[in-house]
């Protein structure tokens, strides 16, 4: 097809991992941070912006090494600066380390405790997948500077009202509550000091969800080999502690339990060391924070198996997510995953200052919330109408057809001329394409009469898809109708009103 | 200060020329851009977003040489995909380019013609300075695939009544239009081919606002000799070809020529040529679909010495311009400078299918248009309140303070709860820095005798300011009063209104 002459065309495509947004997802993504932006204001945080890059040093555990230095973020060498040399820099893989950064640089000027809420793109330079992309939208809200549990049970009340404003019912979503600090007075407790060793355990409770007590068990043992043969090494946990964290997973599956009913199992369980009952302290602050916020009971729940993936969390941690209406076979909820989580992070700033600033949040991705609101069934209202498409016949005419689409316009409703150059039943097929709700058609005859004949799109296709047989419903709501021209407004704006009710 | 042993702490610091936004300036960003999307969706433009990143051969002209692949955008090498090729992506430097690829990549499923407005940070990688930063928000409306005259002035017509909603007075902002094919017929009928003698020609054009004819005159012809001794080559063209472009600039000056009246005047300057008729034609039908659309003539002008710097325009152009209320010493309105621009090109899409297709587009950028706001006296009312503190005396009323803080945001008062762990004293400071309307304290006796004392911060300060001497005023308005706990809501609430309408 390439004629040898002419330059070489590049392809139309996106960058890998890349996606264009538009239409009733787009709308659905931007309607849901607005609400959710509502919420965060009347709670007192302040909406901040950073820039899409930060120095790599002060991301942190992505610094670049000279061979990869995308390992993980996108990252680029600067142009020398006034002092000479290109720093490295990369765009932000979340919201959180630019806050951090912001924080430290700017703590001097800022009121104390400083509460703040976020949503924008965040860039992951991995491997790309179906549905999983390279950037994709958060939304944070965080507080910083205040060690007071009440400041935790405030992030988590306000992420369940974000949650309930976005569209989830009360019964649709549920945050998980635990501490960091459980398990580091549990390891404190049984000598357990090998990072590694702690980790993997971690990592095994983590897999509570999926593989029950027994296969968690192997994995806080010598390990476990799984259905596909594959063998993982486990943490060799002492046998005492890994009593006390089955009594913890056990608490957690005990659904009838309120918060303070988990917490007594919890402290039942021996072994949880200084550290851990002082988490226990303040997981109970946070539950009469929380009680006295009237938050129910099936809204926040404790569960000592939530442990979040981040190494940087210090004390409660906590995770949102989505209930189901389904049921498995057994009866139970099944569940939908995470829908955002948090929790507390006391060192971040201290990276930057050298002084320990405590810290707490809550994020959530916009597109997995948009996703899990369709799974939930409150994904519908989202559809987009077009706007009202006013045909053009003739050259001649065009100051009639730019008056109409004005006078709809300043009614409020959204209105467009066509303007192609295609015949009647283009534009027909056109106006179908847009979503329009109705098609204004001004031939010469309707002009002469003063008159305008309106396509009302949505009755039409219901009519010629035979949807209704109803006579009466036919008079009310009729295909097409003429109407006196300076009736146009009113009645465009019954159709248009109906379809947005009827989408 | 730092010890040796510890792990080096990185700065706290912005990359260079990327910057922070909070407050005032964020909130007015959000509050333009929300007002604008609502009047370009009114007129049917639908929105789109897509990825910060594109293909470097994707955005053209910016294709990144091996030595200098950040020459003018951030741009990186992809790890290898499946194919084993890393490729060159960029970060989009504006949102025509991404427009260009998404409709060449997804023409066949677009309604047609194809509406669609945008905005998000765009990249640059430029030397940063003071006001000059290497990332920033624009705003753009396009409209694919129409050649019809009149799309280029629903775009023009849009500009306007989106710089209005924006909060600009009609006599405050003009849209000045031209052609390129002004310029192509011209040169084409004059002889002028060499396209380095064109594009000198066009830059001196560009700077008749500040050079005026004298100063063009020399650089159409040898060249000029500024102020500062510096010698600029000129462009050299043909004596008749700039006679033409001087009756064009005199046209321009008259500023009581209607549009109508200015093509007249270009079209008896002589030389235009076919492409140059052909131009007045287009221009004379933008000018009666603006008048149908009722743009008046000094919202939309004609000025056929507009060109527009950007090489792809192939039409119309247009540029939005502040007028400042302010004059200079010859009474002539002073100009803030351009707070936008567009025009049409026809050329983008087929880079990648080979097929010319039509488009025609205006973009802003925010900050600048926020600036301009400003500059206009129309900035003032993006005054950012912060929440209603509650005061925090002792942990065991927590319950009382929490009750508070829920009921005022339950009646839509944004509020919040004092986080940290100062005295009384502190936290009156940290509501004033908050820029909180009142403060509510619930001190043991308040709660006792089921009352609640309110701190009405404006009036405060103005009484502690000693602004008002008027005592119907002090009663009215007091600094604090302590009322029925069950008049709370109702009082904060008639405090935050008379801030809302006072700041």
């Amino acid at each position: 097809m390439t004629d040898a002459a002419a330059p070489p065309r590049p392809e139309a495509r996106n960058p890998r991992g890349f996606a264009d947004r538009r239409g009733p997802d787009l709308i659905a993504e931007r309607r849901l941070v607005a609400r959710v932006s509502e919420v965060y204001e009347r709670w007192g945080f302040e909406p901040l912006e950073t820039g899409a890059f930060e120095y790599a040093d002060a991301l942190g555990k992505f610094l670049p090494d000279a061979d990869r230095p995308n390992e993980g973020v996108f990252a680029l060498q600067d142009d020398p600066d006034a002092e000479g040399h290109g720093q490295w820099m990369a765009l932000r893989y979340d919201l959180t380390a630019p806050l951090a950064r912001f924080a430290a640089q700017n703590w001097e000027t800022l009121p104390k405790p400083f509460r703040r809420y976020a949503f924008g793109p965040v860039w992951r330079n991995e491997k790309p997948g179906p549905g999983r992309f390279r950037e994709f939208v958060q939304c944070d809200a965080d507080t910083v500077g205040s060690d007071r549990p009440e400041a935790d049970a405030e992030i988590i009340a306000m992420a369940c009202e974000g949650l309930r404003a976005a569209g989830l019912g009360a019964d649709q979503a549920v945050v998980r509550v635990s501490s960091r600090k459980l398990f580091d007075g549990l390891f404190e407790a049984g000598g357990v000091t090998d990072p590694v060793q702690k980790l993997t355990a971690l990592r095994a409770i983590d897999k509570f969800d999926r593989l029950g007590w027994e296969g968690v068990s192997a994995l806080l043992g010598e390990g476990r080999l799984d259905e596909s043969g594959d063998y993982t090494k486990g943490a060799n946990l002492p046998i005492g502690v890994a009593a006390t964290l089955e009594a913890f997973l056990a608490s957690a599956g005990d659904a009838g339990l309120t918060r303070a009913g988990t917490l007594d199992a919890v402290a039942r369980a021996s072994g949880l060391g200084a550290i851990g009952e002082a988490a226990l302290e303040e997981l109970s602050a946070i539950d009469r924070a929380l009680t006295a916020m009237k938050v129910g009971e099936g809204t926040v729940r404790f569960d000592p198996t939530i442990v979040r993936g981040l190494e940087y969390y210090t004390g409660a941690v906590f995770e949102a997510e989505l209930l189901m209406d389904t049921t498995d076979d057994k009866g139970r909820a099944v569940r939908f995953g995470s829908i955002g989580g948090g929790g507390r992070y006391d060192d971040l700033v201290a990276r930057f200052t050298g002084e320990r600033l405590p810290a707490t949040g809550f994020s959530f991705g916009v597109s997995r919330l948009v996703a899990a609101l369709r799974a939930a069934g409150r994904g519908g209202e989202a559809a987009m109408r077009g706007p009202v498409v006013v045909i053009v016949f003739g050259e001649a005419d065009m100051q009639h057809y730019l008056d109409a689409v004005s006078e709809l316009r300043n009614a409020g409703v959204a209105a467009e001329l066509y303007l192609g150059r295609a015949g009647m039943k283009a534009q027909m097929k056109y106006a179908d394409r847009r979503g329009a709700p109705a098609a204004i058609m001004l031939g010469g005859d309707e002009i002469a009469a003063g008159k305008v004949t309106i396509k009302d799109l949505d009755a039409g296709r219901a009519l010629a898809a035979g949807v209704t047989d109803n006579d009466a419903w036919k008079a009310e709501r009729p295909g097409q109708q003429t109407v006196d021209r300076g009736a146009m407004v009113a009645t465009v704006g019954a159709i248009v009103e109906a379809a947005r009710q009827g989408s």
